[in-house]
């Protein structure tokens, strides 16, 4: 999410038209659940986070996605949750890479697993 | 939870001490993906909710727990997440009763499988 207030991590299962995680039959809902768990745990790790909102909404966009929020005791709306409070901070250009470019390593096997 | 604007069940591993999903084990994960998915698609029939949101946060809380949150078009914060906003409005006796006696037998398969 390009919000430089929260690192975050989006997953959105390749399968369109699908909403809600029940949905899924069972082998996708194991392979979301080791995704959605990797990808937090290593988000925490990364960012010595306080705390991972992991979370399936989709009230505004349907399409069934998990959020992964890296939350601080210290920042803008915790305890809140992140969704609707203040206005996004766009990463730079050059934030935005530097993002990416310590991710992708962390989730190598995430993303070979996909190939 | 005991708000009545919202049909919301509350998934809490009987697990002391831990705060993220990702600290459960392999064989706990996958029992709550399976309780958490069971939870949110019984709920979502039994209310006809346009959508399910289903969430770890813990920010208030630190002790493990899920969300699952009935969500209609039309409900009082829709689209934006429920957590801290407006005011909770209790159930009557009455009405929790109610819905406790229709929401047992719904999660009775759940119940018993955890005795």
């Amino acid at each position: 999410m390009n919000d430089a207030r929260y690192p975050w991590v989006i997953l959105v299962p390749r399968l369109t038209g699908l909403t809600e995680v029940f949905q899924l039959n069972d082998p996708q809902q194991l392979q979301l659940m080791k995704e959605s768990n990797f990808v937090a745990e290593k988000l925490k790790q990364w960012a010595q986070a306080d705390k991972m909102n992991v979370a399936a909404l989709g009230n505004v966009v349907s399409q069934l996605h998990i959020h992964h929020v890296v939350r601080f005791s210290g920042d803008e709306t915790w305890p809140a949750p992140v969704w609707g409070k203040g206005q996004a901070v766009q990463y730079t250009e050059a934030e935005r890479d530097a993002v990416c470019q310590q991710l992708t390593p962390l989730f190598a096997d995430l993303l070979h697993d996909n190939d």
